[in-house]
């Protein structure tokens, strides 16, 4: 969305354009995009950027995440799923999450795993967004025990998924439909919500009722 | 292992010097490390990296994958994986995953992800690697139907587990034994393995017998 003349603050399109510009930069620069450069591609004086965006992680998380045509996780939807019999709850998730996803676009999946991998901060962030405020609300409904574990593997499955279709593209997964995926990858993210898992080897490390998500082991 | 003198051709340990330094420097900086950096850490001349490590790529496989203490993913293991009867590989395969990748340390895994994610000619390398080399020829030997899907999920699950165990470092997976998550997530790779996944929605899109692993989808 590169434009010639300078768009001025106030401008409604400005926000926009600086939005739509860093969400290029982001998937092929990476977090540490030039700001510089996304005001130039925007049209725009860089304190503008700096006037919407004081932090360089708000812009990233409303270019890649939110993005300028709502969140890529609607919560509404995921309203849907949770007002779903909880056996039906994991197919839902899959078809939820894939053409979520396929409509945001690869790059801003891309985009926000590069970050994640590459900005320790960005790590907690994607981690509280991804699991604390998605995944662990949905699955402490229906989760007969064990919630943060069943949590993690469903984010950590979802976003497996996402790499192998949208990151590294492996051919049998990036062609098959959503409701093929909802029908081959639903009946595991069910197991991890209301599955058997076993019981934990150690009672003692046994976790607390409370989910706790967003912590890090002790290393 | 940073040195004083400078390491010379030859010398016993200025191979496995530079293999370390190298190790540290993807893990620290990413894909495009500096391989100067990699020179004067390791005690050795520069030339002397490009003498052994002709491509980048080559010291990157060697270092994060292969290091200096053998592949990431021996081999034989997988044979012992292979010679099981098809209903327990799923557990197996997922016992040998974690276990090798926790003894292999957690940089290694997040340099291995990084560079697959910032570069496109690492994600050909890693998807080939690990989904041809390693999971496909497991998969073909139980599958009934559906190899490529079979792999790629597997291959997909796999990775989103490393990233949440080893990158992410969810607290309840981080903190699982091997054995515990052989338990919980062991059916899902079974499902993938021998379960039934449903119909192709396209049978004219229903993918060839023959694996035909590391090819991109049409886009």
């Amino acid at each position: 969305m590169g434009t010639r003349g300078r768009r001025r603050a106030g401008s409604p399109d400005a926000r926009r354009a600086i939005l739509d510009a860093a969400r290029a930069a982001f998937a092929r620069d990476g977090y540490n995009a030039s700001l510089r450069g996304i005001a130039r591609a925007a049209g725009v004086d860089p304190a503008l950027v700096h006037h919407y965006f004081p932090e360089r992680s708000r812009l990233f998380m409303e270019a890649v995440y939110g993005g300028t045509d709502g969140p890529a996780m609607d919560p509404a939807v995921l309203d849907e799923v949770r007002r779903l019999p909880a056996a039906r709850q994991g197919a839902a998730l899959v078809r939820v999450f894939v053409t979520q996803w396929d409509r945001m676009g690869h790059d801003r999946f891309s985009a926000l795993l590069r970050a994640a991998l590459t900005n320790e901060s960005m790590v907690a962030r994607v981690r509280e967004l991804v699991v604390g405020a998605l995944v662990t609300p949905l699955v402490a409904k229906v989760a007969p025990d064990r919630v943060r574990l069943r949590s993690q593997l469903v984010a950590g499955h979802l976003v497996g998924l996402g790499m192998t279709r949208w990151v590294a593209r492996l051919d049998a997964v990036a062609a098959a439909s959503p409701e093929e995926l909802a029908i081959a990858v639903g009946p595991v993210i069910q197991h991890y919500l209301t599955g058997d898992l076993g019981e934990p080897s150690d009672p003692s490390a046994a976790e607390a009722d409370e989910p706790r998500v967003g912590e890090r082991s002790g290393e």
